[in-house]
């Protein structure tokens, strides 16, 4: 199997980087997560312009892989490698600030970032997602950049493991008094009828998963509103979901001991993953005109 | 030169870890920065003592570096081979959760911790001391943990960079409006004739330097008071110092574009940095003996 290495296609068992790397010294990186449906990475513009936003926001000079013709042609090699064109899979890109002698401030200019992808086979959790998840609930101890995506994980990972210590699919995380953001995805809740969501500032990351379902949400004609809900309003929601590249929309049915929206999945989760779905596996317009015109020919 | 790495010594230049390194991929381990004077590993109980802690906050096995005669073996050989013996240096350790497929939560059970080692040569930053140096401020954005010594170091980088930016030697981060911290050191002020710093707790890191310190400070018979100070009282400090392993105790003459105290390094920061030198400097007692076997025979 390979992996991508700063330009080179090198076998992933022993792709490795030097210790020195100011990701591995800093955690002083950003990365991207892609869901890929038959070879497509989906919402490859929005995963791109995140990318971008991240890299300009820590200054790191943005590296060739970062533009759309060559993220897709690295994908495309990885995934093929792997036996991963067809089905579901997940592609992952990481730029660090380099290799230079451990001070923390940034290294001369001129030092090249450090670019890994790879690919992996996905299954999307759908025999949970039938009968609702369950999640705790944690403190938000990250730093205050949550809307840049780094490799600061480090509270993510704590959050995880302790969702995982109580079986439960994951930890939804609250500041002061309002539920931001789960270990790896964003929540929504419908109260009083209207889907609510934590605003994207800097508490929270702007998920393209998010942005989508809001963007279906709005095409059905369900009222949204992008305002944080409180801890305390969780008991009384309608419904309750993760929306995530990995967890599409995941029902909550449980938090902590309690059983939320009646211990089954609602209605309106149930809506925009099943057009969430219709998208991740929907052919772009211009390989349906080719199908088209095979299929006439 | 060499490097220290899971066990072996090994050529730094090519020194490598694989690139799904918890490490590299989460951010998720922790370090420690030992000061080294002709051979010997500073307060090495003290940074041992740390080391362990973060290690069990973090969940991490202990690996067997994890021993003062271990870690001062592994610290020999580097040292030496750098040619580091005498004079002055730093020893760094770094200590991941290991190397397992990308998921946020803990790896399996017996998954190997990641251990590198690092000796550099060192030299302390005297001129400016003499002359005293100037500090911005920033706002604390980190995490809810800063008493652990993760390598989630990226807001740390940001404020280090920025003092750089403007000619300064570091950052002091500001959190509710206190002085917490500054990108790699502790800080204190005199303030009414007393050391004020603030207290360790989970948003300052608990330095060695800042222990040594005040223990000397006491005993010297300086009062102390461990109890935050606000960013309004820098201005009106009559002393403001960094306390860290390769600070030492760093007088502060200038913040943003305010002078402090008159401009000049004030005279209880130079009695506490003469203390701290002379235990640099000091021999353990067991040497001392010998030293004194030896000259009397």
């Amino acid at each position: 199997m390979l992996a991508y290495l700063n330009g080179q296609f090198v076998p992933r068992a022993t792709a490795s980087i030097p210790v020195e790397d100011r990701g591995f010294i800093f955690g002083d990186g950003v990365y991207e997560v892609w869901r890929v449906v038959a070879g497509r990475l989906f919402e490859n513009e929005r995963h791109l312009a995140r990318l971008e936003s991240g890299l300009r926001e820590l200054r790191i000079p943005a590296p060739e892989i970062v533009d759309r013709d060559a993220i897709e042609s690295v994908a495309r090699r990885l995934l093929a490698d792997s036996g991963l064109i067809h089905g579901e899979a997940t592609f992952y890109v990481e730029i660090t600030r380099g290799v230079a002698p451990r001070t923390h401030q940034f290294p001369p200019a001129g030092t090249p970032p450090t670019v890994f992808a790879m690919a992996n086979r996905f299954t999307p959790p759908d025999a949970v997602r039938a009968r609702g998840a369950s999640c705790i609930t944690t403190p938000d101890i990250r730093w205050a950049r949550c809307d840049i995506k780094t490799i600061q994980l480090l509270p993510n990972i704590l959050a995880k493991q302790a969702a995982a210590e109580r079986d439960a699919i994951d930890a939804l995380m609250i500041r002061d008094g309002v539920v931001t953001e789960s270990s790896h995805a964003n929540i929504m809740a419908v109260i009083d009828g209207v889907v609510r969501t934590h605003p994207t500032d800097h508490r929270i990351l702007a998920g393209v998963t998010r942005a989508v379902v809001l963007e279906i949400a709005s095409e059905l004609g369900i009222p949204v509103r992008e305002e944080p809900f409180a801890e305390a309003d969780i008991a009384r929601a309608d419904e309750l979901f993760l929306v995530g590249t990995t967890t599409d929309v995941m029902p909550i049915v449980r938090v902590n001991d309690v059983v939320i929206a009646g211990g089954t999945p609602g209605v309106i989760a149930k809506r925009l993953h099943a057009e969430l779905r219709a998208r991740l596996d929907a052919k772009p317009a211009a390989e349906r005109a080719t199908s088209r015109a095979m299929a006439s020919s």
